[in-house]
């Protein structure tokens, strides 16, 4: 079941980005500081909103998506992980669609997905190809040199 | 003489940035937010820097830069602009050399400038050609439809 995040989520969601395998520390602390603004200011006043598969009282995964400043509807995703336990069983797919779904509710035109062009991230940029993104974009040695921004989209309409 | 934005400078550089003909309400509005974090937090704090071009007591214009998050060495020029009495004479240039300075002693190794695609940011887009940088992305339909996103770069050392 996908549903809106709650404050009780907190804990699983932070292990999750840990355990996931891509993130870096700086990476990881950046998620628990926008989830610290998303749970006391709101969704509408911080600009992000977490969504997260749940089975039962467990959490599977987790996105977080929300509009771009100074543009008609585009959106940006800004983080998506899934427990490495319970992959392949299409959470990932499941949160990105429902992503997708929520944004086009809120008159989204496209998403933008941007990840890193290393080996690490190969899985992940085949999950956006799979789901109907293109590379649109590729800044050469962004995050650190050997490691390139690749920005993918998805249009919706 | 161009130097580190102080408090009193706020209010002329607001007027360069309503003045200057090419940035919207929302724009405006965002110029100013930044400012006031800038001045309530300090620039470690926000992650913002702003500078002035001043000639005596008046602001010529202003430019605005900072570090991108989860990046090792990247840096935004999030807003330039000059009074539109004073163009041509360099002040423009005198900005974003200064800038691409500070970030170099900051250890950057790139500064990115995002601007529109659209007829009435030509001279921006030409400006920042004859500074040295590229034009290495483009998002189509970016900004609204029919303005796209341009990603101008330029690499140092």
């Amino acid at each position: 079941m996908i549903a809106i995040a709650v404050e009780s989520d907190g804990s699983q969601i932070q292990a999750i980005t840990a355990r996931a395998g891509v993130f870096n520390k700086e990476e990881v602390e950046c998620v628990r500081e926008i989830w610290e603004e998303y749970c006391s200011v709101g969704a509408k006043g911080c600009g992000y909103t977490f969504i997260v598969a749940r089975e039962g009282s467990q959490v599977l995964g987790f996105a977080c998506y929300g509009p771009r400043d100074l543009t008609e509807g585009v959106f940006d995703l800004y983080w998506i992980a899934v427990d490495p336990d319970t992959r392949r069983g299409g959470v990932g797919r499941g949160l990105l669609t429902a992503s997708e779904e929520a944004v086009q509710r809120a008159g989204g035109r496209m998403l933008v997905a941007e990840t890193s062009g290393t080996p690490l991230y190969a899985a992940t940029r085949a999950f956006y190809v799979g789901m109907g993104y293109t590379a649109e974009a590729v800044i050469k040695d962004f995050y650190s040199l050997g490691d390139d921004l690749v920005i993918y989209v998805k249009r919706f309409g």
